[in-house]
């Protein structure tokens, strides 16, 4: 039950696989040769050890830097810096890194240098092995493609890796996050509407309360989604702001002038999405500022989340001995031990979804915190955590709306039954007899176990049919008309 | 050294003071016959003995109020529903609770009722006694003001304590939070234009790299904040939604139609600000994602302000052994211990700073998820902490710029002098010489402690011409002209 | 609604104290005549104006720091190094300290120095004017008693404040916090006992489940507070180590062989307590890991309570509408609009401090990982948030056990209907009917609405005379006896 | 770029794998027939298609279980309740289990029901099917092994989850936390000892300070280590007691006397480790306190190794223009723009690895604040988040301990340079010419750009042979011999 080393774990651990050498400044390496990467991949596959698996580098990161390195080739051929051949074959290597064709060659972890230089190269290496062989040359021969004099032609990993950082998050914002919190926003609408006329007792203080409609109720909730979308859609003209050109201390030294805005446009036009080149490099390599702001978005998000599914599974509490206003899905065998019990399973995965996002904020938090002078150095585990959260907000809400939201039926007899009870209609009084003769009717009926009605009427404070006048739930549910 | 009890420090504790009966619906409670407060608050005394006086409601929530129950009056005054002899009385000590004239009058702590509903009737019973008073009564008669059914009139604790929550952070944001971050961002900017011509060595991964201006470096830092104050300024539209209006559950029971857009408007009237109401009552109350999303925004500018904080201390870190690049100004004694030192303490007040918001942070965080049903009861805690954070924001801003960033003098002998020892400028040499050999130039430098340029000519790669014409750190600071 | 001022709100704001003049090596400026404190405070008045009163500096540090100022004089006139007159009204008047008397003498806030420097200047200062005048001299004249020379001697802020520090967390462990769990303790404790016969319904997933006793729920409680406390303790050790005789940067330098021993020893017994000198002084100025470790034992405590009074207040939810186990006390009205309403006003207020400790936890966390070199310089607000901390947790504690906990009836009728109508004690026949049997009488009841008994003998799976033997809750609370 | 879901990501993907029938009480359910897993576990894989493979439940918390599995089938067949064969198939099947020969049979998320439930029934459906195929059986037909009947055999998910938590996270701890901790603590042991003499100049608030040795210094960091190992210690009690017995809510319905304490014994002796009962079952399914605490202690260590880190790459920051007192060893080639260049990537990965940690904390704070009467409902995102800390902790210290602080040289020469050149050495002054007067010097030094000697002769203050020998380094690192 020990640790696996992660570097063994993460190469292929079969009996001597062929190998190749590979070869970087600290000399020759051997790497498996079913593997696309080079020298400096297997150095840092050997030296961090760290978390395994399960700590991997973001494919969405990996996505990003195809894109970036595709972007960045187009842009050499079109200046003339970058021979044909060679560019074609990078492009090509770079639309199978971001067609996902080539996951398997990118084993770093996250708990690597803090700039990400390690996957930076990670992609130069496989490209340019990857377009060596497109080209029909040797893997691990650096001709005629060369990891960093072709692939890596201009780009620090200090501005390439935030730029990665960037289109991650972007792209996984509008294809997991945006359409998973858009599902939710549409289930919990419609159970706003299906339900707009089912009134029900409030609850505040999780005391008795005046009543609203099931429909109001639920209408908060898709406010709350809906102001926590426009939340996470402010945050992104930050992260549309792009790294490049910056190179390592944000000078942009050794790129040409307008270099930066050419390639920015160029990413925008490759992604369909509006990035721009950072006004300034400096912020942009040195705080990630941007990841924190969206990441905060999260966070609030996941306090809607919570708050959402925790009245959920409450009103769906029961089926006999709770709240059993509502009857969520039975998707599956409930206890082990229990027959017949169902539980609230999507309530319980989205309420831990929250309970990550919010740790997660704080490790992006603390990394966002930490920079020094010209670099942020917890990139990594910034865009790691940001990463996860938005891919498990957008699975979660996606389950939660198809599997929770959208299947549950409101037991109208069970909330028209507990309503009915309630001492909270009292409140209907008040303008009629003043509060304290309204607070009187509802101690009495309290202490002595009776209904308001009775109450009122042995208090001889009005008539029956006055009461029955006056105290209408259906009229309680918003202000009065004048 | 024991906790003295909240309730005995937060009234007076001198011998025998005069004391009236106060009454509500529990009966009759003794009040100092000093204060304005009534026996809701007297019992709220009694009751949360937690925290003492450090843990006070924060008194810009009183002012909200005090705002809020000018208006409702206003209103009141205006549909004819309150007497005008009543209504200028009650306007007239509201204007004093805003003014700060009565603020010994709200002794109440932050933890307490979650929904605040002991502070709203704290200001009931103030304003209500004060107004008896203007008008030539006895204070806890309740007549002819009653804090219920004059000052309280139409509201909820539910829908004034969340209206009083973000009239107090907006009035925070502008009056406080915002002006020192300008202020930080003038201090800034200017030094940024000061220093744009003083080359020195950058730094990454806290090791030598390439050079950049001391200006580059403190415009990155000046965007930051910049950056900041656009984060706070969008949070803003949220936090003028006022709750008004929505009373015990949302629904806005037991107002007049259009009252909430009306009373929104003379809020706005009031405080000259844009203030609306909220479009969703049941969100306003249940939840509280508004004060998160600001909270967000401020834990963004922690980390920002850290970052920038380390910087100038690290910077100014010496004077003989450190990086010695920045003179921070000496504004009191050092060590008690050590003769002649002189701390970055501007810096250190601003990282605790930092550190107090984060923190704040996550208590809002967890009190934004905990809500429940109608209603959220963290309430207080959770404007407390946004009110803090703000205060200590923008006061630890402003301390920061003037006491610090303002004086700091760059010592640009030792800069330039650090600068010319570097190796990273052998980074100029890439295009010319190549990566690799660029590299065995700096390695051999390093290894033998020479200058770049020994190195460079011992291993033949370059003129002594060349060097000097190729390695020049003002052409190092920005992208080649085209 | 102006932020005012730290400095000027601090000190008196009346028309033309009378000032004297104090000086130090910066100058000579005027303090308030009335005031003890010196130049050095009156400058972090004027240079930190971040916060205001709110963000005073803990008392409970100066009251520590009264006890090492103290000890440190009678440890020096014990080796003859401080006069006799002088030690001696140093002693009284570090004792005035210690018994809260110059209280008003004590205005810096929290957000200052972070190695605290300028509160032990205050307390120099304070002790020094006041024994001066108590042996007749002139305030300001630092004669007979110099506040460096005299109270600081031998002492560096950065081992005098860290000693302070522990000091201050030692006592509020012993004064407020350990008292408070205790009784919260004691209460939850005289509850289960009180209740062991109560049968009830038990509740997994918020779902119902297999019965348990009252008893046995608030045994779980106490419990965790049980353990709780332990956690607490376990803490203490780390704090009970004092860095006193590290001087500046842990050597001990201008410090006598064996004194740190010796002055722990005479706080030790100053305080009777076990206080004992830091085995390693680099390691108690640089890092602040034992306070990092007390502040993560109270946030252990705070989930705990937050579970608890969140059940409590569900179960005692209702009055109609709810839950309705649990009638907590009423302590005063509830809602402003909603007559004979009482809310759970004493788990709310405990919940919020919850939300405040786990928030205060993470301000402690950041500051203590951000220590530099040989000095952490984040003391004031680490302490400052442990301190808080401690204080809300024991203050809330002892007002939840003695205004919640102990006056919490059980509602037994209402726990008996509803235990009664679970389809979940369909478990008990697991055993005699099999697991799947078992199932399909309760999804038949489920169903139909019937009770389990009408299901089970429809279903023909068994007599009701082994119903009524096999179904009995009183068998279902414990392990079957073998 | 689209998020894959979950299920068919985690279930194989090639065309038209040979599927066999499974299962439960919803119905009949395909499993691909290469996987031993059943209905329960394929529902789940469709019911929670969230965050993918990256969000698997953690593989020590399967190893966990496959301890439980053995124990309880031991257990059964020692009491005659279960037949030798299926029992000895059972324990056969678990022992894979627990040596990993069947880890890819567990594909589930932590994002699942929040009892783990869905895992406990994997482990279950995983044991039957390998069993019933070690005996000669046909998977699926749940003969002769029934999952529940069986493999289950008297335990609910509710205490059989939180069983496998704590063994997982006691393993984890004992096999790659305490290990990594102890190989860092013994790495800076040494080099404290190596460098016991290696005279250094001193740095608070990060300005020149009084001298130590380098020892000192790490021996500060081994100290912390030290007592970080201790803290984790501190938490083992609370995790070494088991749940189990509990059964559904804490009474241990359905279980025998005496049971409880049976199977925490068999579960020692299994492990050869010191597990008990949990004296309080209702405290051990309903809180999950002592994994917050556990949680707490690694949070403890985050602020340690963040300082450590920093200071150690702080400490070797140049190579010229840095403080430059450490060579920290080259493990690969640093920037992909700057050659010449190494970074300190094994202090980034760790710092990274404690923003992570102190993440977890709050994840894990916030699941354990968060349970509901007797069930808490967080158990896989605590457990997931303590057993990433501890892993990502272990396998960070061990790599920093071997890939930095082992072969981190001291440049001596640099250091004494250093050093000679400071003010600070003034403080050695105090007791001969008095503060002010050292003061003096310091100042006129500081002003002047001259050494502290040059400055004292100037001001004829004493004998340039006073200063030689009242100024000695070697007779500041610590107190006077008296």
């Amino acid at each position: 039950m020990s640790s696996a080393g992660g570097s063994s774990e993460l190469s292929t651990s079969s009996a001597s696989p062929s190998v190749r050498t590979e070869s970087d400044a600290f000399g020759e390496i051997a790497v498996e040769d079913t593997r696309y990467w080079g020298a400096q991949t297997q150095r840092s596959l050997m030296n961090f050890p760290i978390g395994g698996r399960e700590s991997r580098m973001p494919i969405e990161v990996i996505q990003g830097f195809g894109v970036l390195k595709k972007c960045c080739a187009l842009y050499s051929m079109s200046k003339g810096k970058l021979n044909k051949d060679v560019g074609e074959a990078i492009v090509e290597a770079a639309d199978e890194v971001i067609r996902g064709k080539l996951d398997d060659h990118f084993p770093l972890v996250v708990f690597q240098t803090g700039s990400g230089t390690q996957t930076n190269m990670n992609c130069n290496e496989v490209i340019s092995n990857r377009a060596i062989e497109i080209l029909g040359g040797v893997k691990g021969s650096k001709k005629p493609v060369h990891p960093n004099d072709h692939v890596n032609m201009g780009q620090s990993s200090n501005d390439s890796f935030p730029t990665a950082m960037h289109i991650a998050a972007i792209m996984q914002a509008h294809g997991v996050l945006l359409p998973g919190l858009r599902e939710l926003h549409d289930a919990l609408t419609a159970k706003a509407k299906e339900w707009e006329k089912v009134i029900k007792i409030g609850r505040t203080h999780t005391q008795d309360a005046t009543p609203l409609t099931l429909g109001q109720e639920f209408g908060g909730y898709a406010a709350q989604v809906e102001y926590g979308i426009k939340r996470v859609e402010n945050t992104l003209p930050s992260l549309y702001r792009l790294a490049l050109g910056g190179t390592a201390v944000g000078t942009g030294l050794n790129t040409a002038m307008g270099y930066d805005e050419e390639i920015a446009a160029l990413i925008a036009e490759e992604t369909n999405l509006p990035f721009v080149t950072a006004p300034n490099k400096f912020e942009a390599l040195a705080g990630h500022d941007s990841i924190v702001e969206a990441s905060g978005a999260l966070n609030t998000l996941a306090c809607s989340l919570m708050k959402i599914a925790n009245d959920i599974r409450f009103l769906g509490s029961g089926p006999r001995c709770g709240l059993g206003e509502l009857s969520l899905p039975e998707n599956e065998p409930g206890s082990s031990i229990m027959p017949g019990k169902v539980n609230p399973t999507q309530c319980e995965a989205l309420t831990m979804v929250c309970a990550q996002v919010m740790g997660n904020h704080v490790a992006v938090t603390v990394g966002g915190s930490n920079g020094h002078f010209e670099l942020n150095v917890f990139k990594p585990v910034m865009v790691a955590n940001l990463l996860s959260s938005m891919r498990l907000l957008g699975d979660s809400c996606s389950s939660f709306a198809e599997r929770c939201v959208s299947g549950t039926v409101a037991n109208r007899d069970r909330i028209q039954e507990i309503m009915s009870t309630s001492l909270m209609l009292v409140t209907a009084l008040n303008p009629k007899i003043g509060y304290d003769n309204a607070s009187k009717v509802a101690k009495k009926a309290h202490k002595e176990g009776t209904t308001l009605k009775e109450a009122a009427l042995a208090l001889e404070l009005l008539t029956e049919e006055e009461f029955d006048e006056w105290v209408r739930p259906e009229n309680m549910i918003g202000p009065k008309a004048t």
